[in-house]
């Protein structure tokens, strides 16, 4: 047996199969059988070390938060997740257990199988996930939904994760911001619950707020307009001096997986005692207008941009 | 419109649509109806600069190539391969023309959709592919499906793509050999072929043959005998001086993606007739054994191991 078998044995078994599952890890392929009435919902997703994480972060949390930001994705869409394919690539056969030691951690907490994947030699770690669920047929929540007149809505907090990469880098070791940035929570239970009230368009916040409502704006044809007054800024405010400051991580901040949504306003008791929090309105356009106490906010940065350093 | 959604709207655009998709490629996931009477089948597998094609390669052909090995396990399955899940690791933004491109063609070679995927920055151009297809429920082909009594049979030639490397990294441009390794044929007509034949047990030949007969070996709990006489090496001979070189590339050179499977013996007229190559027979054990004019024949490298310079 070579060594790219037994690091495969040796750390990427995990035992829970999903019912629907007829063959699972350990095929050339995995086969699953779909229950009558419901629909497959995939996304793939990557993390690379320096992109996604610093350097010096270890491995476990990172392959954790890699498979959690690829379930964000059926968060938004308000599927079931149930299945995740995991690549990893190994500097040296040293980071395997670490690495598969994080993507067991996130399976376990979200009940989800690993039902197959690769394992390579590649110059710098990194990781890809594709994640699978399953969601009652024609239900799914998309992009392209939102209409004028519905209110726009927010679950999760902002600006929190990016922060927290700045304390970390400041090798601040421990503050509310840093556990926000080290530990993502896809918002699984949230997203059914949308999906459940009828609401049909949702995204998840993961290159920051401005950046994704304006994928919602585009896809949708309508204006998001977004009233600073209305985001929760207090935790920032208390870390951060300059309240600018605070506005614009909570505006363009990553990696915070909070579930962006768009909802009829007869809807708008419910959620509200659910705790969701109304942010803002769509009406006619198709970008994203940001009101400071009803005037236009301007100048404002555009959230995380892999390329932007490279073009 | 930041500079990830530009590349990724510019290159990794592409029309076609499986009739099973309900939202594809541009939201947060993929939706897909899996028609009645039919079971899901889904692979992920990785190609790395370097471990998976030479550096000065030309990156469309490796990225045609990271494509076709990853449909090769759905041929394996006997699977109708029809959606594709690509990530690309890009290292600097001008590599993601050449790499579209390569998934492109052989996406429309294939007729598969490209239902998302995800674009990163990394220090080094890397691939990760995720391949879907569908199957009539219960008609997989898998690996632990073997029968002493068996014969064993192949499609595809051994050890060409391995030659074609060694001729790639000598300076030859041309030769049957490096076409053999610069594009990947997945035998997905052939897997359909077999399966309708009613064939349970196959595997594809991605790290050499007897590693992954070893693979049907203990998974089947049966011993495979290959009989060197049976392997077909008469190129690789026209080439190479040395029979026991040739013997040893048939054997063991990776990257081949032919088919190796298993079928009863009343099937044997059949097989004969469709071109597909008996190659040896299933018996009591759970090992590989190459049989030389009725003699086993020991010292054989076991195939590839992409860790096995680094432990």
């Amino acid at each position: 047996m070579n060594h790219e078998f037994k690091l495969i044995n040796q750390y990427f078994k995990h035992d829970y199969q999903h019912p629907a599952t007829q063959l699972g890890n350990g095929d050339d392929a995995s086969v699953h059988a779909i229950p009558d009435g419901y629909e497959l919902v995939v996304s793939s997703d990557a993390s690379v070390m320096g992109s996604h994480w610093p350097e010096d972060f270890p491995l476990k949390q990172a392959s954790d938060r890699a498979v959690c930001a690829a379930l964000s994705d059926l968060a938004a869409m308000g599927a079931e997740a149930t299945w995740v394919w995991s690549t990893v690539f190994l500097q040296q056969p040293e980071q395997a257990k670490p690495i598969a030691a994080g993507i067991h951690a996130a399976c376990q907490r979200h009940h989800i199988e690993i039902a197959g994947g690769d394992t390579v030699k590649a110059p710098y770690p990194a990781l890809n996930l594709t994640v699978a669920g399953l969601i009652p047929s024609q239900k799914v929540m998309q992009r392209s939904t939102a209409k004028v007149g519905d209110d726009l809505w927010l679950y999760g907090e902002l600006g929190h994760a990016a922060l927290g990469l700045q304390h970390w880098q400041q090798g601040i070791t421990s503050s509310v911001f840093i556990d926000a940035f080290s530990k993502i929570t896809p918002h699984l239970k949230q997203g059914k619950q949308l999906r459940e009230l009828g609401i049909r368009c949702c995204i998840d916040i993961s290159d920051g707020l401005l950046q994704d409502a304006n994928h919602i704006a585009q896809a949708s044809n309508v204006q998001l307009q977004i009233h600073t007054e209305k985001l929760n800024i207090i935790l920032l405010r208390q870390d951060l001096a300059d309240e600018e400051e605070a506005l614009q991580l909570a505006l363009s901040g990553g990696e915070d997986y909070g579930l962006l949504f768009c909802a009829c306003p007869t809807l708008r008791e419910t959620l509200k005692q659910i705790s969701f929090q109304q942010i803002g309105t769509c009406v006619e356009g198709s970008n994203v207008q940001v009101l400071q106490h009803g005037q236009e906010k301007r100048a404002i940065n555009q959230g995380y941009d892999h390329f932007s350093t490279m073009a």
